[in-house]
């Protein structure tokens, strides 16, 4: 079977974390709304897609998984799926569970990454909240990077054997690697600094972008490039030591 | 067994929706923050268990339920485990998931509602923010309020049973539930406008809080008061119609 994928054509964003799940996995899928529109390629489309009113599981948003007749949205609850079917995490419902908290984990902090150059309004172009935005992105820098990359730190720590859940690569692992390079992209002079306290975070990105499959991936044209309009923006003003 | 849910004893916040559940369910816990210091209750025994170095599956925040040995992290991972043990969701997969990606579609909107009074810093105070906070606030209640409870109106008309799946109350049902009545509470003028166009939403909030178990909660002293510390805050300046 080949998963179809629907999300952005132009970002990485949270359809990223399917992404690389996917490559890691080496699962057949095709990245739907980046085809040609003869195949249902484009943000129309895409858009389309999301509002047939014959839908009975509709999702809020973009990324959503087609898996056969299973529709599947919201990139923790994707992940969860692809974890069982592809070994992305324990089978045992202790580890399944643990791993899935480490993902919502990550998700709240994409969340405040968004956030930052965005604190009023998703709607709102940056530049109608950049003083609102860089207030943020001080208290940002200053306490929630370091408590959150203090925190899988932590976990890393405690679980000893350089991933975060047992002695195998999980989901979780692949979207630290996701969280660290996209913050290196956002903000260089920030994760200069954070980066020398929380070395085994550093080690788990190193060791996943050198994992065969993703190291291929992100050398592909399958990988979107960084870009302004993603999660992660780098605008100089908002980053800082 | 008896679960414990460990919480910020003061406050609804994110363990009101774990709290909802385990009343639903009849299931039997302790609400462990909430007792008094000799059995572990108050808010410095919370911090202190959180951050006990021999904890191999550290949460990053409450709340968190203690579940035999198992430790569990993050709202909709706690749900999704009582889902499964109290049959508050479907047991196959494909419903398992749809109720779980609705769940965290409503974890999203939570933030969002957290976020209207903390648009800077979770760390600053309410009236360091106002001015942000106001801004913040009109683009949520003309935007946001209408989008996500235009969602789940589509998705209640979709299933077309009265709940979100299928023909039964989950947790999400009581979650929704759970977020009407924190709306309401915090933005009266905004709620009053959004209601008229949403009566589903409105009609499942009503059968949620007639359901026998969680009337009986709601009008029991384990039922928290909405208060200006919680996620949930009534601000005037920042409702509206």
């Amino acid at each position: 079977m080949q998963y179809e994928l629907h999300y952005w054509p132009g970002i990485q964003g949270r359809g990223e974390f399917v992404r690389l799940a996917l490559e890691y996995a080496g699962a057949a899928y095709v990245d739907v709304a980046r085809t040609d529109e003869a195949h249902g390629g484009g943000e129309e489309a895409l858009m389309r897609a999301m509002r047939r009113p014959e839908l009975r599981h509709p999702p809020f948003a973009p990324p959503w998984l087609k898996a056969g007749e299973l529709l599947i949205g919201q990139t923790a609850n994707i992940l969860l799926f692809l974890g069982r079917r592809h070994d992305l995490a324990p089978q045992e419902e202790a580890g399944e569970l643990w791993a899935h908290q480490l993902q919502l984990t990550l998700a709240d902090f994409l969340v405040e990454i968004h956030d930052v150059h965005h604190p009023i309004g998703v709607g709102l172009y940056y530049e109608e909240q950049i003083e609102e935005a860089k207030r943020r992105a001080q208290d940002f820098r200053k306490h929630r990077v370091p408590k959150f990359l203090g925190y899988f730190e932590t976990v890393l720590t405690r679980n000893g054997a350089g991933f975060l859940v047992g002695s195998r690569c999980t989901y979780a692992d692949l979207s630290l690697f996701q969280i660290v390079a996209g913050l290196r992209y956002a903000m260089p002079k920030c994760m200069h600094a954070a980066e020398r306290r929380v070395p085994g975070v550093v080690a788990l990105h190193d060791r996943i972008a050198s994992e065969p499959r993703i190291a291929a991936y992100l050398a592909s044209p399958r990988r979107i490039a960084f870009n302004q309009e993603g999660i992660f923006r780098h605008y100089p003003e908002l980053d800082g030591p």
